[in-house]
């Protein structure tokens, strides 16, 4: 457990050691992300979404420099989709955080995918989990629009900002994708240009016309222009508004076991994954492929054998007094 | 098993009926399935990808005029990812369908997410089983951009269309989103919009750059322009071309068993939510949760409990002799 002290003790760079040894999926950093999660629960989780090119770093350096002037620390978790293709991160707009890089109270991480998108969901709850034993007040979250990533991130944050800029179509988009409704605060950067007050005639249109949520939270409008620094103190205290919100409704209680049974999903399912994967190594899941191919069985018959497999496996394990990660 | 038997005799309505069961999770439609399992595995599936706006369903709409000329019959999956906020569906471009709608050997669809995204990709697999089972030579299936569905939808197909138009940042976007490198054919439609060729030369030389894939498949690149019919016969004749490729190279084998073990999967996760789902409905997980909450456990360990608490309610299912769903 000698990364999970030393972050316990705010050092930097064992944190972002810990970090990498999430993404890259190392036995040891389970072991010391368990140790740690004792002392997580503390930090305020921002989540920062919306369409590419909206402006999403710009804000997040903003905020960085708000939550800062209030006395806070601040974690930010850069999300990147990469492309397996050219095998690297394409943007690489992080350049404009740098001028808080040498403040010791500000931690700056990217994430990158490297498979598929399941993983980086799972690296992203790893990594607001270590910036938060290292002591950060707020953590933000800033991701680059794709989807189901969003809605994850959403489920994660206490507080999640919608991004959206006055250029057509960017607020359909986001309806498509089903995050407007997620939405606790939503923003209209580059409010300069032309269309700023009709997006926010529309959304304020829109919010009517939603029934009201059970916790009566009414999500703000605030319009920035993130380039300028316009904007952000309002924002910042729209967000504040939002969190004093949640502690006096209970709501924020609410929302932290919601991501707590959220994450313990995850890891039971992380284990049946990792259980299958053990399985592939033998014939055995290639027979059963086979079977399937010939329409000798069906997936829901095939499904109920590997999981009483697993029981079976679970229970031999049981018995022998090393019940562990089940090994096929 | 009625509707099942009927969809085996090529009855539409009860075709209809059982997608529907599929999408609302009647449990009796999963019984129809494992019926119909057997009878699935010879359509052609073809994924039709890209972002909105692109002309996806105008394609798809001349793709369905090309197969029928070619004597085949066939299956359309539109997906249409709505909002929870508005209830109901965005867009409406299915009009443009409809004049296939009365041709019995065309059987169009249109799937809709009704909660989070993961149960719109098994609806889908479900779709295309009953389409398949139905008798459907060629199934078509066409989504609206937004990342995660794109990426499980391509790994359905036996051959991925990536849509793209000469407008600005298409390729881009997609290329974040890890779709690009899924393509097995890249389709410029409006390519008589300005923009067009320097796409292509940007395209090929970004394949240039991609590692030969161990299968061998060069992607080609098709100019269209949808709206007019232009491009149709001869994207058509390269969606024939790799489906050759495919048989001629032992691959398209090798993705149906790719396919048949990622619903395998699913299956496998779906009784484990379903199991969860159970026991939630007790104060079983409530308590574990406040024992995470309070830091006494970690999610590792809980899960562990969670698995082994499945494993011993499934052992006295086997023992009772009634092995089923396994209830909490």
């Amino acid at each position: 457990m000698e990364l999970a002290s030393r972050v316990l003790q705010g050092d930097t760079i064992a944190a972002a050691k810990l970090i990498s040894g999430i993404e890259d999926e190392v036995p040891s950093a389970r072991e010391e992300m368990s140790y740690l999660y004792p002392h997580t629960g503390k930090a305020y989780v921002i989540g920062i979404t919306g369409s590419p090119g909206a402006g999403k770093s710009t804000l997040t350096n903003n905020l960085i420099g708000f939550f800062r002037a209030q006395g806070m620390s601040v974690g930010v978790i850069a999300i990147d989709p990469t492309s397996a293709f050219t095998g690297g991160a394409i943007l690489g707009d992080r350049v404009r955080m740098q001028h808080h890089s040498a403040d010791k109270d500000v931690f700056i991480r990217s994430l990158a995918t490297r498979g598929w998108v399941g993983g980086l969901a799972k690296a992203t709850t790893g990594a607001i989990h270590v910036m938060d034993a290292l002591g950060k007040d707020v953590i933000l979250v800033e991701t680059v629009g794709s989807g189901q990533i969003e809605i994850d991130i959403t489920r994660a944050a206490d507080t999640t900002l919608l991004v959206l800029t006055p250029a057509a179509g960017d607020a359909i988009q986001m309806m498509k994708a089903g995050i407007l409704e997620a939405a606790d605060i939503f923003v209209i950067n580059k409010a300069d240009k032309g269309g700023a007050d009709l997006l926010k005639t529309d959304l304020e249109a829109m919010l009517a016309m939603r029934a009201q949520p059970a916790n009566g939270w009414r999500p703000g409008i605030v319009l920035t222009e993130a380039i300028y620094d316009k904007g952000t103190e309002e924002l910042g205290e729209e967000i504040l508004r939002h969190r004093e919100f949640l502690i006096s409704s209970g709501e924020l209680g609410r929302r932290q076991r919601e991501r707590v049974k959220l994450e313990l999903m995850e890891t039971v399912e992380g284990f049946l994954k990792d259980f299958v994967h053990e399985v592939d190594k033998g014939d055995y899941l290639s027979r059963l492929i086979d079977d399937l191919t010939q329409g000798k069985t069906n997936p829901h018959a095939a499904a109920l054998e590997i999981i009483r497999r697993l029981a079976k496996e679970l229970s031999r394990l049981e018995d022998s007094g090393k019940a562990g990660r089940p090994k096929a």
